[in-house]
């Protein structure tokens, strides 16, 4: 009887009866008048991301940008939502910043010599939001803001929500030339630049220290911001990140840290770090778009990450996903030569293959699809046109046993 | 030691031991450049609302917009988040348009002849981020939006940070005049009028049946969207509410409703319920902005709206809420009789209190609050310039107990 109550189908009064709720009548309806009413999209017309896609339940899939459900803490994630359901965070609202206590454990998870205090981390619900919160606070409709090619598509997304002109810069395994950068702010006048320094989205890069000191210098230089979306902080395989934010002094570094992909998708808590005006434009910006995060969540979060069973979780979850990625680097190595994979990624859940000269990107992962595996085309990581044939395939989210499997798909696929 | 950790005064590895974190420096970073890199805000720079400050523990409070705890389905929520907490939408990402047996809930919720397809009922983390997507993608930056006055806080801001320009309307206990609303929408070209139509806040007031009918026919006429806002829905008193998206059968109306206020503020959901072309914007504009909802709190809000508690729940919170609101009715009137409640509202969380002409509003305030009594001025409920010198007091956060204290210090503070 609940069922068909949340399914509408009928409706309880109690003490009154039970009510089979009217039919939907059958006549479509004519919403032509809002063409003109909504005119023409501000930005290109943007479905939902090929990464998000929901395939069919016995497909093979490497397209989505999250882990399996066996590398998430679950009894962790489950102990501390019952906790936390008995906690005063369950009936009362959270400050605007985030409870004291979780911007103090983000806080102090950034080393070095001048560490935020727990005043500049501010919660917030995805690192999704806290990348549009930043493009609209810190630069702006209309305004220049450099960004690595190829990069996240999600930061793509939000900065041309936020009708930010991306000015796009080469990066490669070790990131960009820093030239490259200097040379993109001296031109367009930007004042901030969005990267992701560690294992990045979708090629796995890590910048090279000599690079981030020079970078860091250039966005220094320019008065500007360095946007360290630090996604994978928990994801490392090889190496351990070593976040930019530990060398900021003065505020040059805007921080996103995200438990999304380390803890549970359903925990959506994040924060941005910041410092200085830039922090309190950031916060206003969070307050008028959703004016608070669920405390509910936020308390869960603190508990699962101040357990001790959270650092045994993070060596067990690097242990699987360096399983993960040789045994896929494997299955493609061998079954699938043609399908090139540049650098093996020292951290993070993707490897980014690159198909012959030539190869039609979107038929190469139809015809995958048509043979049972989801993968997702690279053209949605770079900001502007793909500089070749990429794929993206992420070693996390797929039980590790069907990679052959896997390989010999894109293999047949290659050569049809 | 969790507490410690959590501070980030000590950090523990396991096997390893526990530290003691290094001390921050005194040295004041120096945050002058980014004057230059942010420049002046797109809209004047916004602190948080009157409404959302903190009070010290034993001040009397009537300035936020919550209801008290004891008001809540305490009981029925935590049970819920318990539940929640052991299905599968603790460990899964939900998807973007919201878990589909809570858009079927929102969906079944508008009662009328031609009811929403679940589909239509768009799930988001709260009401606040429903307002700033609908701006953005049913108006957009420099585009007039006609909105009554005075009207929701929220929504000013809202607008002002999507760049909307606002063309206010004069509303009173009935609604605003269609004559007014006719003229706004001719002489500005707006596509869109955001409204309450039910129990409004700040004002209470509640459209008459003609008013709705009249504003509809003006909407349709000008091939423009109705932003029907419903944040009273469950908080009736001597009426019910009639939402005018149940006459709706070609996607004008573009309907809210949250269940913050009624649930808890920690379960973060609301609906927008969209046809037509304008749903697939808004969620485009939502997926950019945060990409989904946590589905652990949507399962559990649905939970707790189809129990058989619940219908109980809102009896016992629509009783509460007549009794809270002539306790403080009474007490203002024979306290300070000087403070003129023009219309008492038959329903919503407030009182709207009008103030002796040429009394200075906010040193009104101020007054109030060093005899240890919150309120808030009216001046952020209007979008242009205030008509008068009006505050808010919200009868259903403080204990009722302290109603006649709350009428003598207004009476004080009127009389100096």
């Amino acid at each position: 009887m609940r069922q068909l109550t949340a399914a509408g189908l009928v409706e309880s009064r109690p003490g009154v009866g039970t009510f089979v709720r009217a039919a939907r009548p059958t006549t479509p309806a004519d919403y032509g008048w809002q063409t003109a009413a909504l005119g023409s999209p501000l930005s290109r017309a943007v479905g939902l991301s090929a990464t998000q896609q929901v395939a069919a339940p016995d497909a093979l899939q490497l397209h989505s940008g999250y882990p399996a459900r066996d590398l998430l803490p679950e009894r962790l994630v489950r102990a501390a939502l019952v906790r936390a359901a008995r906690t005063e965070s369950a009936v009362t609202r959270a400050p605007a910043a985030g409870l004291p206590e979780l911007q103090a454990w983000f806080a102090s998870e950034v080393a070095g010599p001048v560490p935020p205090s727990p005043r500049d981390a501010l919660v917030i619900a995805g690192s999704q939001s806290g990348l549009t919160s930043i493009f609209r606070a810190l630069v702006g409709p209309g305004q220049p803001m450099v960004i690595e090619s190829p990069t996240y598509w999600g930061a793509v997304l939000a900065a041309r929500q936020s009708g930010v002109d991306l000015v796009p810069v080469p990066s490669g395994p070790d990131g960009p030339n820093p030239a490259d950068v200097e040379r993109a702010f001296a031109t367009t006048g930007a004042r901030a630049f969005y990267a992701q320094p560690t294992f990045a989205n979708p090629t796995g890069a890590q910048w090279s220290a000599e690079t981030g000191r020079a970078v860091l210098d250039v966005v220094r230089a320019h008065g500007a911001f360095l946007v360290e979306d630090d996604w994978a902080h928990d994801l490392g395989i090889d190496a351990d990140p070593q976040p930019l934010v530990g060398q900021d002094d003065d505020g040059h570094v805007i921080y996103l840290r995200s438990l999304t992909k380390t803890v549970s998708p359903s925990l959506r808590v994040a924060a941005v770090i910041a410092r200085g005006p830039a922090r309190d434009r950031i916060l206003a910006d969070r307050a008028a778009e959703t004016m608070y995060v669920s405390g509910l969540l936020q308390a869960a979060a603190l508990d699962v990450v101040t357990q001790p069973g959270w650092r045994t979780h993070l060596r067990t979850m690097r242990q699987q996903l360096g399983a993960r990625r040789d045994l896929l680097l494997r299955a493609v190595r061998e079954s699938a030569p043609d399908l090139h994979v540049e650098h093996v990624p020292a951290g993070g859940l993707n490897l980014w293959a690159r198909l012959p000269d030539g190869t039609d990107v979107d038929a190469f992962v139809r015809a995958c699809q048509a043979r049972g595996l989801v993968i997702a085309a690279g053209t949605e990581w770079f900001p502007a046109e793909p500089t070749g044939p990429f794929v993206r395939l992420n070693y996390s989210g797929e039980s590790p046993e069907r990679f052959p499997e896997a390989g010999r798909i894109l293999g047949d696929a290659l050569r049809h």
